[in-house]
């Protein structure tokens, strides 16, 4: 197989850009004397985490419990569900516990932890648990200085449970361009988890793992004292996001959906591409950072950024490719129908999302395939 | 199965509601003395198509190969790929034809016309093309007045096509919010169709199907004279999105995500649930339109809408879930952790297509399961 030989829309990894992506994280969390533990939300496929593993990544981190037993089936045993644990989900994660899975679950309410426990005891298990921390008030958690942390560490730990360690994810590093505001961000995200590992113990509490990440923060961070393990998942894809973010350069992009010209309106100097929302995602998150790239940046089939052009439109089944700025009126000529062309993706969790297998291009031009699951 | 036996997050399909969409759809085409065929890639799923075909729908409409391959497996035959035909997939339309599938395909260009010709008289078969038709500038097709319009099917029929019909899809309806705008964007959908079916019919090229929809302008048509056909998709769960074009009360919504509160930031007022963005997809369809849902309508478990409170913000895991305008401080005592919700989505298309199945839940409480298919 070959990207000739692909029906559209197709995605494509490039397995040289991954692999430098993956050395990149790996050499730095190395050099800061961190493990690395890659979040697998991102490409949810097999191949690309053995391809983490192989190179230095210690255990996984999940989304969902489906993504813990679908890599525990496949040997992988090392597993955070980075979500604050449901109640009604602890059945699920006691059955991987009995079947020899070091799973670690998170919580950050007295109402959570004390589940755990009762549930925990109920069973005879012991979950180890880690709490999870707020550290840039962007969505989950528990702030380093709020007492909640101690009443949640001691459910925990007098309820039995085994109290691992503190998670943060500075997922508000997402909004910044600048390497001053990123490493700000992952300054405040290592503090932040640091010093509510610190308290945890000075209460008398275990805390052995302080677990931080983002792939932003991860990247920007001077030092990572007081850290044991970090966390983060786009980067090995990286994407338009991340680009505008300031981590990535356009070719350190690795993924790409792969499309053909079907039509155009030429006045109004559109091609229309047989790649729509459905192969890109609906996301569009690069509308309020500094460069808008539509739902994704054109390049030529074999992956040459087209200056100036993006997917600017989407439906479910078909992409509008047009200009930035002035209408190509001779877009008909530029892009005949039939024409293949390479969209680079917005955010690359959510474009991998929409395909059941990634199309793995070799420097010799030949691909394989990655299946990758979904659901839940 | 019943809703409180289900893992979340969930795809919920009411199945009273989703009957009522369908009656109603099929009763106002009846009404107007047209066949109506529906669009599956709303929901890719048999259960839901078997439904549509029960109730008088004749054939159905596809936007990838793999639908009209899924379905004519499932024994369905009479099939519109209403995508304009790229020349590479000729292959694969060839493949169903030679299995015995009434597929049609489509084309707006003289490039796609010559290749379908060349293509089809290479392989001695005589697909049946119909012509794309513009009727509102939103995306592909050529215009009525256009000559292309005759070029194109001189094309095809003099190459031993079989020239079908015309297509028009009035995607600009989903811009309108007025039963006046309604109206008048449903007559220029069916008025510029009709005239493109006459002009070829007057240059002595057949012409036999005109058809033309979209849920908005198929619920809105005053009268469908010269319509043979009518399409249509998100009618059968609608959504947010048509809510807000006015074809659709709230309680005509028949999908929704079940999603488990697993924490809050109380603050803050938000409540974080476990459906993110990967459950209720990244399309803000509302966000422009006069009432922004964010991610979502909160209803109760039951499906009743929690006044005031939608899916604010989304992550992929995560969505957070607060009220309109003031925080509602008290979030933590209104929806306490491992309360279930069900959140109404902007777009049943793009919602559905984030879920391997759906739980298609029954008047007596009932829940059965109803796979759905994706990718290409």
């Amino acid at each position: 197989m070959n990207l000739a030989s692909l029906n559209t829309p197709a995605a494509i990894v490039d397995v040289d850009v991954m692999t430098r992506n993956i050395q990149r994280m790996q050499t730095r969390m190395s050099a800061h004397g961190v493990t690395f533990r890659p979040h697998v939300k991102t490409t949810k496929c097999e191949h690309v985490v053995r391809a983490q593993l192989a190179a230095g990544a210690q255990g996984i981190t999940v989304s969902t419990l489906k993504e813990a037993e679908q890599f525990f089936a496949a040997g992988i045993d090392d597993i955070v569900y980075a979500v604050a644990m449901a109640p009604s989900k602890l059945e699920q994660a006691l059955q991987l516990l009995r079947r020899g899975c070091r799973l670690k679950i998170i919580t950050d309410s007295v109402h959570s932890a004390q589940a755990i426990v009762a549930f925990g005891n109920a069973h005879a298990a012991t979950f180890e648990v880690w709490i999870e921390v707020d550290v840039d008030g962007h969505r989950s958690g528990i702030a380093p200085d709020d007492d909640l942390l101690l009443d949640v560490g001691r459910i925990l730990h007098e309820g039995k449970m085994k109290l691992g360690g503190v998670l943060a994810h500075a997922g508000s590093s997402y909004d910044y361009s600048t390497s001053a505001e990123l490493e700000r961000i992952a300054e405040q995200e290592r503090a932040g988890c640091v010093h509510a590992a610190q308290r945890l113990r000075a209460a008398g509490l275990p805390c052995d793992t302080v677990s931080i990440g983002s792939t932003p923060t991860a990247l920007a961070a001077r030092h990572l004292e007081g850290v044991t393990e970090v966390r983060a998942g786009v980067y090995v894809f990286f994407d338009l996001v991340m680009h505008n973010v300031g981590v990535c350069g356009i070719d350190e992009i690795a993924l790409s959906v792969l499309t053909t010209v079907i039509g155009h309106q030429e006045s109004k100097g559109w091609a229309i591409v047989d790649a729509g929302w459905m192969a890109m995602s609906r996301d569009r998150g690069t509308q309020r950072q500094k460069q808008d790239f539509g739902y994704g940046l054109v390049c030529t089939e074999d992956g040459v950024p087209v200056e100036g052009f993006v997917m600017s439109a989407a439906n479910q089944e078909h992409g509008i490719v047009s200009q930035v700025g002035e209408p190509d009126t001779s877009i008909a000529e530029r892009f005949p129908v039939g024409t293949r062309l390479r969209i680079l993706p917005n955010h690359a969790c959510a474009t991998g999302a929409q395909h059941p297998e990634y199309h793995a291009l070799s420097r010799d031009g030949g691909v394989s395939t990655w299946p990758r699951f979904y659901g839940w």
